[in-house]
């Protein structure tokens, strides 16, 4: 189990991308999840080069989406930037990018018209990123972030979204945050099966949280989320994927780097695995 | 539409029980939802007289509930200020308990338990508080409350509760803040149909969210809620009862109640009549 074991960059966000990679491969951790502002920072053709020498691979790409622009000048470039994203994705080696998908235009109150227009990006962008070898995956975020992230809230609208599309081109991602509280996860999860789960990632549920909710995730078994319960539908289902950590939290980040990551494998093992 | 207004108590908390009544009286406003605690405070016989005087109507009472408990103790202390919560109901005139029905008990991961408990109670309480006039209202919040207030995150889960009684005796609260962004919340009201549904309550989302999460909703017309769908989906389904303004924020409290209460009846004919 622990050689599924994939380690967000956002998780420790306090190591540079060199220290994240020494850091994995010393903890025997072989998997990275990667966001694009760091990966740009960095170079992304030398960012490609310092994880493949680690020995890592990268198991997502964090992040494209935002696709709910009304004005056809934002949505232009919208798209251009997930081009962008699709090619960044491509370079690293992986074949999931993450999408989130946008929330509400500003003073607009049509969530099914926001949901339409992501269903239309992702017709224009879905066959440009299979070219590349690359998945659109759709990720549902928690309700609480549906008018300003992500119109996307349950597994079921990202299935209704995705099924339009060949499964090896557009999937969805299982993130145990997100969809934690919702009693039919588990059937989204067997109607996704294993060929439409494009990524499984895990966070705990803990209160209260912070003021704009983002940065209140909590350590594997600190909180509210039956992660194991995930962990074994997700593979009942046929996922055999990499399970990535993700965890936005202050506490975590002003902490040691390696000490993070010794006690996410430790959580892991106890919660997870 | 203006004469199906009620106003919450806890919109205008800076009012006492004698300026909401004569606060409401002025502004044509005929019903009042009211809380336990300031009633409790002011006698639950004087404010019963004091609203009648006032020539207002209890359209509901927050709040029971909290069933979630699995320690014995805490359960029996629970379903005792239930039934005081029962009686109170009917000594303000209110057909309608409004019930928040409890978060994951400390340490604990199980959802389905937790819900399993709060349909246990809710059989115990049904027949005491049927004798006594008063209709058990299970109100589905937030899946952002689902660990610590309310395991109850959807229309559909508050159904699947409700429907185990009759329709007189347990019912479902309609609230635009916690149903919102759910694209099978129209679904749940149709199935619901006006027999079942015990209340309806506005507030509308805004954003970013404050700490704690409690304490964020908008004035009607300030963010991303469709309130005029919901209302015409509402009386579509054969609702004919009140409808509840029920905002938490901190910025109207610190306004003049009478003015708060003015802005209120003005949002509600533009925005939901």
């Amino acid at each position: 189990m622990l050689s599924r074991l994939s380690l967000n960059q956002e998780t420790v966000r306090q190591w540079s991308l060199p220290e994240l990679a020494d850091g994995c491969a010393r903890a025997g951790v072989r998997g990275v999840g990667l966001w694009r502002a760091p990966v740009r920072q960095y170079g992304v053709a030398a960012a490609a080069r310092l994880v493949r020498d680690a020995g890592l691979e990268v198991t997502s790409l964090c992040r494209g989406g935002f696709f709910t622009a009304e004005d056809p000048g934002e949505r232009a470039a919208a798209l251009e930037d997930n081009r962008a994203a699709i090619e960044e994705a491509a370079t690293l080696g992986t074949a999931t990018l993450v999408l989130v998908s946008g929330g509400l235009p500003s003073g607009s109150r049509d969530l099914r018209g926001a949901r339409e227009r992501i269903a239309e990006a992702l017709a224009e962008l879905a066959p440009y990123a299979a070219e590349r070898g690359v998945r659109l995956a759709i990720e549902p975020l928690h309700p609480m972030f549906a008018a300003d992230r992500c119109v996307v809230s349950t597994l079921a609208q990202a299935l209704d979204l995705a099924e339009r599309f060949a499964a090896e081109r557009v999937g969805v991602v299982v993130d145990t945050y997100h969809l934690w509280w919702d009693d039919t996860a588990g059937a989204g999860i067997d109607r996704a099966g294993g060929a439409r789960i494009a990524a499984f990632q895990l966070a705990d549920w803990v209160t209260p949280l912070p003021e704009g909710a983002l940065l209140g995730r909590g350590q594997l078994g600190d909180g509210a989320v039956d992660l194991r319960w995930f962990r074994e539908r997700v593979d009942g289902a046929g996922y055999r994927g990499p399970i990535e950590v993700e965890i936005f939290s202050p506490a975590l980040w002003a902490r040691d780097g390696a000490e993070v990551l010794s006690e996410i494998v430790e959580r892991f093992t106890m919660h997870v695995g």
